[in-house]
């Protein structure tokens, strides 16, 4: 089935997010967890840590027995024993009695506090001098304090970085089930596009979308399968395409910012078994000649051919979908807030999307517009995030607050 | 040699950052690229474009020839030919001539401007009408205007993300010189400590630091490399130690959080062959008891064994040492300025680093710190970045501005 829309909202097409799957579970080495996303709850087998816990070197005692001791008037408590790291220690604490322990070790039965052992003199070897009152719970992490056994420590959705790597250590996750990286078929299109491994002859240009775009979908935790450049002829796409759909949950071609080229793309895409062309042209600029087909369940994306605003387009408009299909919850990107160094022109009626460095300035940035062609690649190179003006907003004054999104 | 230092300064300590060697350069497909840091300068092959190319569907004419034209009075121009794309037109264009044209097709010699077809009518098989006035230049991307030849377009040291790959890709980059990852040997200390794959009795707790450090080694561009745990007996440590000095660039010892630890940690940097401590002892919090030795000149840590202090120090200590082992000259993490949703204590004479949470608040971030003693992992989870508190401040009020460092 095909339909045909008219130009759509950014919002509206942001909400198909989802008509399209998620990728299936699969279980992977903690180690190569990072970046991915967790398929399931995930809850401690254990009490974190499993004991009361020492967080200073020194002296488990009962808080109670130190209460009122000073300088002028310390303490006096019996050695009950050390406490071995790593070991239960075979001995409780009675009143009066005090155990040598070192940060990390397990506080005995009995024990509530850690005096620290600066605080301390060792009178004998039975006896200590305590300086301190220590409060029950002092230089302790209690059982469970950083989690509890069965209490759930991570989301399904959530991204696996650093800390949820440590979490899931703790938790004894030495394999974690994780969404499969959804595969992203690219494949650029132009007769006049080249491969980086060739020289172009005049009137030729490099493929740059290809390597651009397959960069995007590795840092949204997809992983890219670049498939060549089809030609302009009719009939050159739809074996790409084919080859793409077979292989692939998600498919991306770029190029086909002519006319004659985006109504090939646009045919290849309607040819195709089991479609349905659920956008055609989005209000944003740069990336407004954007479409996308639901085939065979599948997305397949038609982005513009300028390297700029594929970038764009990839970045607030397909990215969304990528994470999606691995079924990520990731929060929106981080943003600052900066002063615009010049006026910035916008059309009504669209949201416009404008590359922007940020220059550090005091205790913030100020935002500095970069000009340029969306053909041009340049630009992206010192853009640290984009500006969003949105559709009923003429333009922004130099001096005046916006948001800039930052890029990775 | 072994020399002793008394506690540092933060920026005494990243001072030493020149002392360490670089890493070796290799030579790695584009597509693999990513993340890495370029060994050199690269300049473009060719011109960017290489020829002046069309940005829009019309036809290519001689700007001048356009000049007054309008709805009411059009100029007539006639048809020299069609730009085939990807191929040099082999006409050029005359005084009242135009070609037809498609979006990224090289203009004819003679050609200077591009008119949209949507301000054009065929008249007949030879002769267009145009109805507006197009200056030279005008929706053409002229030879060489994203970069010329020779030019140099990436510095050494650069960090490529999607941006510089597209722009290797135009410059004929089919494989690029990088840096080699610099290897990070990770041990963890402590008779406590079992692996993840273990279920600890009481007393034990499992090894987190490995997981936690060799993701933010491998987030700073490092290759991480897990040596296990070292117990707390006397030569329990030197061999792994050995092991990670044969095999890695730099070495990463967490634990010892204990005095008697410290001791053995500290006792095992100074016993290798060519060792000289450099940092015993750094004025931050957390992460005061972090060691600096280099080791047959490699830089070898001794890291807090509390999760979060362990954390913290590879953020602000470690990792400008591992982007310099891989020639990084990137930029510093970005930052945001927020309101401080509370009070934050901080003693003077060391500089705190503050977990902190971003809030989305209207235009900006309210940040509200995360308290937690250090040797909890949960609260890094929730943290998007750290709040730095100088030495000479002694605390900050709530509602204060406060600048916070982004996590990843």
């Amino acid at each position: 089935m095909t339909g045909f829309f008219n130009v759509s909202d950014l919002h509206a097409v942001t909400a198909l997010v989802g008509r399209f799957p998620v990728t299936e579970a699969e279980e992977v080495p903690l180690g190569d967890a990072l970046g991915r996303t967790l398929a399931g709850e995930v809850a401690s087998d254990v009490d974190i840590p499993g004991f009361d816990r020492a967080t200073m070197d020194g002296y488990a005692v009962k808080g109670a027995d130190t209460f009122g001791a000073s300088d002028g008037s310390p303490a006096w408590l019996r050695l009950a024993g050390t406490v071995a790291m790593g070991d239960e220690p075979a001995f409780a604490l009675k009143q009066g009695e005090a155990a040598a322990i070192s940060t990390g070790g397990m506080l005995p039965d009995g024990a509530d506090a850690v005096v620290m052992v600066e605080h301390t003199d060792q009178v004998d070897g039975a006896t200590i001098e305590v300086y301190r009152s220590v409060a029950p719970g002092h230089h302790v992490i209690t059982r469970g304090e950083d989690f509890e056994q069965g209490r759930p420590i991570l989301a399904a959705g959530t991204r696996i970085g650093a800390a949820e790597a440590g979490l899931l250590a703790a938790a004894g996750r030495a394999t974690v089930a994780v969404r499969k990286k959804p595969r992203v078929g690219i494949v650029s299109t132009g007769d006049e596009v080249v491969s980086v491994d060739t020289t172009p002859t005049r009137g030729e240009i490099r493929d740059i979308n290809t390597h651009t775009l397959s960069a995007m979908v590795t840092e949204a935790g997809g992983e890219p399968r670049a498939l060549g450049i089809a030609g302009d002829g009719e009939g050159d796409l739809e074996p790409l395409l084919n080859e793409a759909l077979a292989s692939c949950d998600m498919v991306l071609i770029s190029g086909g910012s002519s006319v004659g080229m985006r109504d090939r793309t646009l045919a290849a895409m309607e040819g195709a078994d089991e479609s349905e062309v659920l956008v055609h042209g989005i209000a944003i600029s740069p990336g407004k000649p954007t479409i996308l087909a639901r085939i065979a369940g599948k997305p397949v994306w038609g982005l513009p051919g300028h390297v700029a605003s594929a970038m764009v387009v990839f970045e607030v408009v397909v990215r969304p979908f990528l994470l999606a299909a691995s079924g990520s919850a990731e929060k929106a990107r981080p943003f600052v807030s900066a002063r615009l160094t010049r006026n910035i022109a916008s059309a009504q009626g669209r949201t416009d999307f404008v590359r922007t460095r940020l220059v550090p300035d005091g205790e913030g940035y100020r935002a500095e517009p970069l000009p340029g062609k969306s053909g041009l690649i340049h630009t992206m190179v010192h853009a640290d995030g984009l500006v969003r003006i949105e559709r009923d907003t003429e333009g922004l004054y130099r001096d005046s607050r916006v948001t800039v999104h930052l890029l990775p």
